[in-house]
């Protein structure tokens, strides 16, 4: 592996200040509708603000293989606008009352206009990704957009359950490490059109080697993301985190620290965690009591763990690219979503 | 004009009947996914029947243009399963009861899992629409989409009020004569693939002239049945109907007939309609009342007529067919649509 200078936060984004800015131009212009109702609400959305961490994924992996054109600006609203849409939907169905410390859409507009929206923002997303011409791109997408709302489905038949490991994987694969993925192949995809092709009808059903690479890094990457996040959910104060704590366990989910002292703990531990799981608040037992069985057992340590190792995982990944600035943020990423604490 | 035997419901249903059970098979197999309630809520609103009136136009516009190959009951299916999840999130939306007579959706298992598994069904439309690979059926099938979801989102911020006659227009176009107007115009373009491009990448955006008489022929049909439908709901008994009469007036919603009214009748007539708009409910004037009014002004002879000349332009769009068994049967739809009494 390479050299790397230290990369830090300021670095990457500086080195993708523009085309984000570009993405966030295209985004706007894009979220506009003859329909009233529809172009405010997007732009609420829009204007919520986000980590565009999907887009940022899209754009490295795009230019650390050299591309440069206006694909990955418009790709890059895409997965954004897709991501903006399985929100407000998902919103709707957790009944969700802020969303980025601001009201939740739902709230101000009612669930019908906003599952409207939220298709709205769905088909925008599609006749957006539809201009490349590229039938690989939409088979990503639009696979990957089934993917989503198959996982928040099973999400909801899993609530106030206590879940294996195999099907904690699944639900965080579909809910955030997928579109990390897709993200990274869409860059590659880009990257990989000969240039004769341009305006042409690319459509390879069967994804290249460097696609699958790409694919594996936005993989891990998302799993070690989700793992840390749900996470940080029970550890983290809630002045750090600016939202309640472990509201996964409030809301009836499993999470992995949860999972793995649910299989290693005594009868007693398992039914505490049973109990909160069931009533969905922390009356009968508190959130200090979970926290202690997590430390009995090591279960914080133990999901750390995993997340570390998808990180490496994530970082191996990239070894057949040549080395640049692009790459060195790339293998920069999956140590920051780590070590973040919020 | 060609001379036509006449057309029966039952030769038109003869003539189609192989190919619709083979759409119903195909959308039988497409409707199952890894995840339990997505399987067990497409196959129960694909069981709750439907007339499968947009597969039909479909079939019948390809084969009107001998067109007999796969694409057809492929993307008869497609139209039948957007058709189900806008009928999913239309549910959602109106807080509906029944549909079709029987429960809906969203009454059995909950609003929240309505919503995943409508975007789940226009995925999979889409999904298996991509497998025609041609970009010119997903440029129509996501543009229309995107007009139905407007148009629901624009009839939301009618109800209630009094609208205009060209509000009307522009509300049933993108609530009914739009998919009316794509399934016709998919017939089109699946007959106009040269044989050589069978598994290539036509991808024309502009549409030929054929594809733009279907495509009138289905616009002009689906303004008519929509008008009729609204006629029916203000004037059919309800034992014929099967459902509520003038649920349309409790709903808020001001049809064709109701604007003749509100524009050619008197100042107390004009407040009796606004009262039940606004009311939602026949309290404190009867249907009997607005049904009067009604009369009064011709206004129910005048929305029939409006539906017989879009009947007439439909009939008029398929000047271009050669005479076959499937023109007689186009040629005889706008006359049962509007003669239909349910």
């Amino acid at each position: 592996m390479s050299t790397l200078a230290i990369a830090t936060a300021k670095e990457v984004f500086d080195l993708l200040h523009d085309d984000l800015r570009a993405i966030e131009r295209e985004f706007g212009a894009y979220a506009v509708s003859s329909v009233a109702a529809i172009t405010e609400i997007s732009s609420y959305l829009r204007e919520g603000g986000g980590k565009r961490l999907r887009p940022s994924l899209l754009l490295l992996s795009a230019r650390a293989q050299n591309y440069s054109g206006h694909g990955m600006i418009r790709l890059g609203a895409v997965v954004e606008m897709v991501h903006t849409a399985t929100l407000v939907h998902d919103d709707i169905i957790d009944a969700a009352d802020t969303r980025r410390g601001r009201p939740s859409a739902n709230t101000t507009w009612g669930n019908g206009k906003c599952v409207l929206a939220g298709d709205w923002l769905y088909m925008q997303a599609f006749r957006v990704a539809l201009e490349e011409r590229n039938f690989r791109i939409l088979d990503l997408l639009i696979g990957l957009t089934q993917q989503m709302v198959e996982g928040e489905l099973l999400q909801m038949e899993k609530l106030g359950f206590c879940i294996a490991e195999s099907d904690y994987n699944t639900l965080i694969y579909r809910k955030t490490a997928c579109l990390f993925e897709v993200s990274m192949r869409l860059g590659a995809v880009l990257a990989g059109i000969p240039k004769s092709h341009t305006n042409g009808h690319s459509s390879s059903a069967t994804p290249s080697e460097t696609e699958d690479h790409m694919g594996e890094y936005g993989r891990a990457l998302g799993m070690a993301f989700q793992i840390v996040d749900d996470v940080l959910d029970l550890t983290a104060s809630e002045e750090v985190l600016g939202k309640p704590v472990a509201s996964d366990l409030r809301e009836g989910k499993a999470t992995l620290a949860v999972i793995h002292a649910l299989e290693h703990g005594s009868e007693e531990d398992r039914q505490a965690i049973r109990t909160v799981l069931e009533d969905r608040d922390f009356h009968r037992v508190t959130h200090a009591q979970i926290l202690g069985i997590l430390k009995n057992h090591g279960s914080i340590e133990y999901a750390m763990n995993i997340a570390l190792e998808y990180a490496e995982t994530a970082r191996n990944a990239l070894s057949f690219l040549p080395d640049s600035d692009y790459k060195r943020a790339l293998l920069w990423v999956p140590d920051f979503v780590v070590a973040r604490d919020r």
